[in-house]
C-alpha cells in the first residue's frame, strides 16, 4: 500500500461518514470529483486535469468504498486500502461507466451526493439524467453539508502534512530579498518563486496568484504580465503550495525599493486584523465572530475578496468562509486561513494571510507570522 | 486590454459559435467551465482552483459574451472584450449568482450548455435544478457537440502557443542526462523536471506524471514516491506544461545505466506506431483510422489505457479521442496527440507520445520527436 495514510486514516473518515448517513437516513454516497473521492479511498493523481474520463465512487451505509473507475485507474487504486474496484474500458462508445454505477446503486433507495455551495458534478449532465432514469425509485438528496462536516475537522496526519507544506511555503517567502528585484519582470517574479516553493520541498505548486503596482496592487487573481517591478511597488505574492495532495495557501507583501506611507499604513490596519483574527478564533465561537472581530480594524475600506479567509486541507480553499452568515462553529483540528483585505484607494487593495489550526486554547500558527511591518526589499 | 489574444480571435469564436447556434435552433449558451468561459472571453485565472465561487458566461445569439460573476473577478474581467460584466458579492448567504443568471436567460427559449462526454456541471446541482424551475418554460439542449466542434480546429494564434510550449517542453527533455540519474528518488527526479520546465520557459506545470521500473513501468497517472532510480530502470515522464494557458502533453523513457531487449523493443515498437500514426494523419481522414494505423503495429499487446492519442489545446487533453469508436474527420489546424502504448509483461507497460498538427499535407511535429532508440542515461 503506497497511499498518503495507513488505513486506520480512512476506516475512521469512513466510519464517520457511516454514522452521519445513519443520522440522514441516507443508503449511499455518491461522488464524483477528486476531494471527495480522495478523502475516502486515499487515490491521488494529477490525471484528474484531463476531463475525459468519469471517475466514481460509491459509499454504502455500512461497507468499506467501491470504487468505480475507468481500467487506466485500476493498478493505482489498488494501491490503496480499497478492496471492491470495478473497472471499464475508457472512453466508451455507449456506457461510459454507467452500467457499473448503476448496479452498485441498486439497492439504494436514499443516494445522498454533493449538491450544495461549493460542490459540482464531475460527469455528464446527461449520463447523470439518465442515471436517475435507471434509479427511478430512489431518492437523490443533497449530502454537501454532511460532507462538509466531516472534512471540517482535520486529523492529526493532516494536520502534520499541511504544518509541513506551510513551513515549506515559509522558508520560500523567507528567501524574498534573494529572489524579487527591482526591473525583474513579473512573470519572472512567479516563475522564481516557483522554482523556489519546489527546492524547498513542495511537491508541487497548483496555485499561485498575485500583483504588483504603485502603493498596491488592483487584483489578486489575474495571471502576471512582463512588467517589471518597480520602485515604490507593493509585490504580493499568494500560493497555493501542496504537499501529497495538502495545501499551504498564505500570501507576503512586499515593498520594492521604498514603501508609501499609505501601503505601510495598510499593512499596518492588516497585521492588526490578523491579530484580531488571531484573538478571536477560538473552539465553540462562530466563524462569523472571527470574520467581524477582522472587519471591526478593517471598518469602511472593504475589497471585493467578499470574505476574511476560509478552510484549508485536500483543496486550496474548503468550507467555511469567514463571512457574516456562516455560522460554522470552530473546533479543535479545524484548519482555516485569516485573510483579511482593504481597499487604499479606488482600484488598490492589500491582501494579509496566515494559515491556523484551532486548538484547545490559542489557534496554533502553521505559517510563519508576516513581518510586523511591510518589508521593503 | 491584456488577455493572451487580439478582440478579433475571440470575434471569430463568437461568430462561428452564432452560426452553429443558429443552425441548432439554440437560443443562448450557458457556460460554467474554465476553458469555455476561457474561450469566449479571454478570462484567465488560477483562482478556478478554489471551487468556492461560480463562474458563468451566457452568449446569447447573435451578441457578445455576458459574464455574470462574481466581484473578486469583475477587475480581471474588465481586461478582457467582454462588455456587460454582471456580479455579486460571493460567496452569497442565499444568492450565489443565481437571480442574475436566470435574468439573463430569461428571454431564451433553448438554452444550449454542455451535457455530454468529457463535460462537467461546475456549480452545485441544487442550483441549477432551481435555475431550471425559475426558467421552466426554456428547453435546455447538450450543447457539447457544437461546443467541441468549434474548439476542434485551432486558430494559428493558438498554434503558435502551443508550439512555443512543445519547444518548450522538448528543450527540458534534451537535458535529461544532466537531469536524472541513477540512485535518484523518482520524486526529486519530478522536482528536478519541473524546475527545468519552468526555467525553460513553461509558466506553469498543472500535469507530470510518470513512472520507473526494472525493463518498464507499472503505471502511468501514479504520483512519485522516494523510490531511487536503479539500474535496469525505464523511466517515463509525461507533462503537461502550459504557456498562457495552452498546454503541450508529451512524454519521453529513458533507460537508466542499461536498456533489457525487451525494454529496447518495445520502444522500437512505439516508435514505429507512431510513425505509422504520423502517416496516417491527413486531412480527411477519421481519427479512428489513424487509431487503426498505430494499432495494427501493436498488436495484441494493448494497454488499459484505452486509447492512442487525443485533442490537444486549452486542456491537457481535449476531444477527439484516438479510439475505434471515434469519427472525428482530421481537418487543418487541428492538434492532437499520438500516444501509443504496449503491455510489455504483465504488469509493465510502455508509453509514447508526440504532439502534432493537422497540415493540408503531412502533419507538422510541434514536438521535437522522440529518439530513434531508447537513449541510455
Amino acid at each position: 500500500m503506497t497511499t498518503d495514510f495507513p488505513p486506520a486514516e480512512f476506516e475512521a473518515r469512513v466510519t464517520n461518514a457511516h454514522k452521519a448517513m445513519h443520522a440522514a437516513g441516507i443508503d449511499a454516497l455518491l461522488l464524483t470529483t477528486e476531494a471527495e473521492v480522495r478523502y475516502f479511498t486515499g487515490f491521488r493523481t494529477a490525471f484528474w486535469q484531463s476531463p475525459t474520463r468519469p471517475w466514481f465512487v460509491v459509499l454504502p451505509m455500512g461497507a468499506k468504498p467501491i470504487a468505480i473507475i475507468p481500467e487506466i485507474g485500476a493498478a493505482l487504486m489498488r494501491e490503496t486500502w480499497v478492496e471492491d474496484i470495478r473497472t471499464w474500458a475508457a472512453p466508451h462508445a455507449t456506457d461510459d461507466g454507467l452500467s457499473l454505477l448503476s448496479d452498485a446503486l441498486r439497492a439504494a433507495r436514499v443516494i445522498g451526493m454533493p449538491m450544495g455551495r461549493e460542490s459540482s458534478l464531475r460527469m455528464p449532465l446527461a449520463n447523470f439524467e439518465a442515471l436517475r432514469a435507471r434509479l427511478a425509485g430512489a431518492m437523490f438528496l443533497d449530502a454537501s453539508p454532511l460532507l462538509r462536516n466531516l472534512r471540517l475537522v482535520k486529523s492529526a496526519a493532516e494536520i502534520a502534512l499541511i504544518a509541513d507544506i506551510c513551513q515549506i511555503t515559509s522558508a520560500a517567502f523567507a528567501q524574498a530579498p534573494s529572489l524579487f528585484h527591482e526591473g525583474q519582470p513579473l512573470n519572472e517574479t512567479f516563475r522564481a518563486f516557483k522554482i523556489a516553493l519546489l527546492k524547498a520541498g513542495a511537491e508541487d505548486v497548483p496555485y499561485l496568484v498575485g500583483g504588483a503596482g504603485q502603493g498596491g496592487y488592483g487584483d489578486v487573481i489575474s495571471p502576471p504580465d512582463d512588467t517589471p517591478l518597480r520602485s515604490g511597488d507593493v509585490l504580493m505574492l499568494d500560493t497555493g503550495a501542496s504537499l501529497k495532495g495538502y495545501f499551504a495557501d498564505f500570501d507576503r507583501n512586499f515593498a520594492i525599493g521604498q514603501a508609501s506611507d499609505a501601503a505601510r499604513t495598510a499593512y499596518d490596519t492588516l497585521w492588526s486584523a490578523t491579530e484580531a483574527g488571531l484573538q478571536a478564533a477560538r473552539p465553540g465561537v462562530p466563524v462569523a465572530d472571527v470574520f467581524q472581530a477582522m472587519a471591526a480594524i478593517i471598518g469602511q475600506g472593504a475589497s471585493d475578496v467578499g470574505r476574511y479567509g476560509h478552510g484549508l486541507g485536500m483543496q486550496l480553499t474548503e468550507p467555511p468562509s469567514l463571512i457574516d452568515f456562516d455560522e460554522t462553529i470552530l473546533a479543535p483540528g479545524m484548519v482555516i486561513t485569516l485573510e483579511p483585505s482593504l481597499t487604499i484607494s479606488p482600484g488598490k487593495i492589500m491582501v494579509h494571510e496566515e494559515n491556523i489550526v484551532i486548538t484547545d486554547g490559542a489557534p496554533q500558527l502553521l505559517s510563519e507570522r508576516a513581518a510586523r511591518e511591510l518589508p521593503v526589499l
